[in-house]
């Protein structure tokens, strides 16, 4: 019972710190009118998108629900089908409601980030850095109290054996959520920000982020609903499917460790939860330091208390007298798991950065021009994929074995289990840096377009600066956390389909194997492709503005940036529908004709080739970016040089690499799971 | 015995025929003297490239057979050894051969197919096709020979179960050939390529294939070692691994068909050897007719002479009293190969010709820029692996399943074999317009080097134009032929590991599969870097030779063509070494580390990416080719439009996409098959 009321406490408690730090943040002061107005706008589009997509998701939700319960109640299982229906529309709604909170505290947190930096660097990045925690705390707490909740509701504290898994619906519905949150939000960003370019920069020849563009507040309110309330639903996701998949592994403790066993992982995100906490409040800039900097010690301080809380949660709860090493193995198990994610923090710094030989390299690609620049950025791109799987390979392999050494039945899995909560256990955290990324962009672009002077410029430039390697950062966090959930999650695949192998050498697997890889090929493309369509939306309005209302470009009357947000809305929206209804097709026509081993493949193999090529689009895109960033410093020529416009080039190509396509990648890794999870009856019923 | 007679009348009837083409193409009018002096300095400089490459391939096999052999005496298997290593240099030389031999008549064929162009383009094409043919016969020729020869040697006649798997060396050595011979040959010509198109067109202002450009020779060698030598090791390879697995498969079949169900893979590439030599002979232009129309009816020809000699072959040696319907149940199998590689044909059209929606869209998006032209190519790219994974899993399911059909036990999987059979059975026409291509694009720059009318030209363009598609239509084969051949490798993997399944869901299995599908990635990515620093020194030597030489701008001296060649032999082997060891040392060291069934995983889900990524690139590469090729007959502006420019970028982009990394990949995915058949001892002694 200790157990319960401390994740219950914490996760009130996360609420209670996310209310607060919205409170402080709004209280802060709000700026010049001018900035005032811009903000204003801003919040306006992100809200009106924000509303019409989870208008579109209701209605695909309450109508997959229904053909779930059909799917259900045709085999007679009324009771698993209105759980499992249950769960699928309270993830769902707790999904949208933890991306709704946290993107209108980043929509207010702009301005008041903006107006900190008329005072201080360390003010505004601590204004932005709560704006954004608020996100990062609100996912994490709904995740917990979500699938705590309907552990209890469902009996889980008297048959802890039986219920983890009719929780499955719950991580369905987040999933699903996080796919069209993610593809509608990247589709939306990645078209505002060409299609603001295109017609901007290279038609009407004026400078980015400049108010007679009337589609300069579709790109900024595009960076709250991708960055900010796709990777939102994508974290909630992973911590879902990683707590679920845990607790399913967990049953084979219970013999062992009692209920304790199986919900250790929820006790485990309660104390990531505290130290994310306090990590974030920790956060403050030393004088003239980098920003960056103090960042990065907030987070090993989060990650050293995750640490602490680890040993502290193994020695309580996974303690026997049969197996007294057991839990400090595991804690190892544990620590594997922080290492990864910290690894993978370097590792993506090391691909995306200017201090490194690959982005370096791609600055020197970009003095033989565009075509240079674009082979030598996709060839960093698809090395980058190495070093991650080799990380990811060790972190199963060796968790693995370490949790063999504790000789308890099962142990093996159940330390690859803790090495991905130990993975997970900073994510509230990593999210608030991640969120951090648009305030600080839109505060930047309010700066900008409010004629700020330029000493708060360079403030708001530094951070932004700090805010695009964050969101890389947690890209590449978020591809890592997806990878290993995605393993936790085919072992309760195939527990839950009373499979004990998928055999690859089987024809019928083969075939679902080479389908899953593929999936993620095409889906890859429709999600690039939504972009340019999408794009054309804008550019077409844009232009119609200009022509209707030649005071625009004399700059004698404003144009009318609602009109070209709710276009971009209605056209993102339209564009993610293909995409989305193959990701869920693809698996449930696998699992229908070829049955559900084949479909496991689809599943694991598809996870294989999601992280790969994911890898490739985020990383790729990031290290373009960073090329492009750096020749503008000045380097071979700086801006307006011919080895700018190259690289230029580049960063264009990556826009929807790494906005769009790679981050929806690991929601759709998730998907899979989810979803051939919660499909499982139909494949069974149709394959005897 | 009836059988080896016709298969040894038939391998002597292919070397005779390759013999005959040779005589006749060599003795067709050689044109003017400054056509001459083109032709020679190709000839010579496409010599100087094998020798060198020959030679440090040479040292490799030696090294690598000594190696082997230690391997196997270690354990006491001394016989196994001497055969395994004997065969494995077998394959290498033969190999090495059949690209040499193919290589040297069509650098002679380009002289005398631009003299022919000075006739009509009905002489010019059949002298092309019939230069290309001689390479398509020895391959298949001297494939066949090769593995009935050992076959018999090693007492197969006497011992038909024990044999095939003895073989497996044969296959490992023109496996290792065709890695060096595509991956050193494609960083080769695109090295050239791109080297001289920026030294020269950006550089020194000067028009492709100008005699100023000292690396202009060194461009035209480069489609000889790369698409002539490169491909025909290629598929020299597909042709053995085919054999070899659907030998080792047949063995299964020996109880009901005796030898004919064993060497049935033989007599089928004999009989598709003859449908070949028929089908290339049949071809004529007939007055002004699209040539490529000329090559598609010699392609039909051939496929329904082979399905003809199919059908004779299936009568003739799977009939059996007890199982009177399987042979036509087999040469259904038979015909959906044939029908799969038809399909993979209009694939690749589909997706690669001006005439579809595809190269139509990258059109398109070169109207707004760069940018967009490669975003808009790379998400066909993406998106054109969905239906050839689609075919090949329907080819390999319904032949599984017809095989099936039969009630022979094991009928099933021999119907993939036959399936594969029938893919293969055109591989001689297929690779004679394959060479085609090289010795088109040659007789063009000789041509334009040498001072022509206008009307030679043009004749020469539309046969290279008509080369162009034949090279993309072989990578499609090749890509499908790859996957096929593959999967049978797996099967004979299984069986020589006494492995009975590669279960996806333990750890290390899974790893080992993360391991294959991230080797593709690397290698490709090392691949595309090659290209980038062999034109490094192309570049070096070009601007090096303008300046010691001031006439050769002047056009009073000439340029040492024979430098530049040497310079980019040294540079492409040089860089051909680092992908080459990752390519083998990958699946040795999950061999070694994780043991064979993750090293069956390494080699299964590697095949997948494999095929995907090879489509991507290859056919990518293709789509930004002809969509400049289109803008280029003058749509939007034509050449020199910023529309123009834009889409140069895509297609420079898409040179080592397609010419180095994509057809390297298809050699990849079956060394890895040969390579771990051929270390399996060596696995099986580390893990117990």
């Amino acid at each position: 019972m200790t157990m319960f009321v401390l994740i219950f406490s914490v996760g009130l408690a996360g609420l209670i710190a996310a209310f607060l730090l919205s409170r402080q943040v709004l209280s802060a002061d709000t700026g010049t009118p001018e900035m005032q107005s811009v903000a204003l706008a801003i919040k306006q589009g992100a809200g009106a998108f924000l509303k019409r997509q989870n208008t579109t998701i209701a209605g695909i939700v309450v109508a997959l629900a229904l053909l779930m319960y059909l799917l259900y109640a045709l085999q007679g299982n009324t009771v698993t089908g209105l759980r499992t229906v249950g769960a699928f529309v309270l993830g769902a709604f707790l999904s949208a409601l933890a991306g709704y909170l946290g993107m209108a505290t980043a929509v207010r947190a702009n301005l008041r980030t903006a107006a900190g930096a008329l005072t201080s660097v360390d003010r505004a990045l601590r204004l932005a850095l709560r704006g954004g925690a608020v996100a990062g705390f609100l996912v994490v707490a709904l995740s917990l109290l979500g699938v705590t909740g309907l552990f209890l509701l469902f009996g889980g504290y008297g048959n802890p054996q039986e219920v983890p898994l009719q929780l499955v619906g719950f991580g369905f519905g987040a999933s699903l959520v996080a796919l069209f949150a993610q593809l509608g939000g990247g589709i939306y960003t990645k078209a505002a920000d060409v299609g603001a370019d295109l017609v901007g920069k290279v038609e009407a020849g004026i400078p980015e982020d400049d108010l007679r563009n009337p589609a300069v507040v579709a790109d900024l309110v595009g960076d709250n609903v991708g960055d900010c309330a796709g990777r939102g639903a994508d974290l909630f996701e992973s911590s879902v499917a990683e707590a679920l998949g845990a607790m399913i592994i967990g049953i084979t403790m219970y013999g062992i460790f009692g209920l304790g066993g199986v919900i250790f992982a929820l006790v485990a995100h309660a104390l990531g939860l505290i130290a994310s906490i306090i990590g974030v409040l920790s956060v403050r800039v030393h004088g003239d330091e980098d920003p960056m900097k103090a960042l990065n010690r907030g987070f090993y301080i989060t990650a050293v208390l995750a640490l602490v809380g680890f040993a502290a949660a193994s020695r309580w709860l996974l303690s026997s007298p049969d197996f007294p090493k057991a839990w400090l193995l595991f804690l190892a198990c544990g620590a594997i798991g922080l290492a990864t994610s910290i690894a993978f923090l370097f590792l993506t710094q090391y691909y995306t950065s200017h201090r490194f030989r690959p982005v370096k390299s791609i600055v020197e690609a970009s003095r033989t021009g565009a075509a240079t620049n674009i082979i030598t950025g996709f060839s960093v791109a698809l090395e980058n994929t190495a070093a991650p799987v080799i990380v990811v390979g060790a972190a199963l392999l060796s968790s693995y074995w370490i949790g063999g050494l504790t000789e308890i039945a099962g142990g093996n899995l159940f330390g690859t289990a803790i090495a991905t909560m130990g993975m997970l256990s900073t994510v509230g955290y990593v999210l608030a840096m991640d969120t951090f990324g648009p305030i600080t962009d839109n505060a930047g672009g309010i700066v900008e377009m409010s004629n700020a002077t330029e000493a708060v410029r360079k403030t708001t430039d530094r951070l932004d600066a700090v805010g695009n390697t964050t969101k890389a950062l947690t890209k590449g966090y978020a591809v890592g956390s997806a990878a290993l959930a995605a393993f936790l999650l085919f072992s309760a695949y195939l527990e839950a389909a009373d499979l004990t192998q998928i055999d690859l050498a089987k024809p019928v697997v083969f075939v679902g194997a080479m389908l899953g890889a593929m999936l993620v090929f095409l889906f890859s493309s429709l999600a690039i492709r939504a972009v340019g369509k999408g794009a054309y939306y804008i550019i077409n309005d844009v232009r119609a503005q200009f022509k209707e209302n030649p005071g625009i470009m004399a700059g004698t009357s404003k144009p009318n940036y609602a009109r070209c947000v709710d276009i971009a809305t209605r056209g993102a929206l339209k564009q993610m529908v293909l995409p989305g209804i193959i990701a869920v097709a693809v698996p449930t026509l696998v699992g229908i004709l070829l049955g559900k081993e084949a479909v496991g493949a689809t599943l694991m193999v598809g996870t294989i080739a999601g992280v790969l090529l994911a890898l490739v689009l985020n990383n790729g895109g990031g290290a373009w970016d960073n090329a492009k960033k750096f020749i503008e410093t000045g380097a071979y020529g700086g801006k307006g040089s011919d080895v700018h416009k190259a690289a230029v080039v580049g960063d264009t190509v990556g826009d929807p690499f790494k906005d769009t396509a790679g981050p929806s990648l690991h929601v759709l890794i998730k998907l899979l799971s989810t979803l051939t999870l919660v499909l499982l009856p139909l494949f069974t019923l149709l394959h005897k």
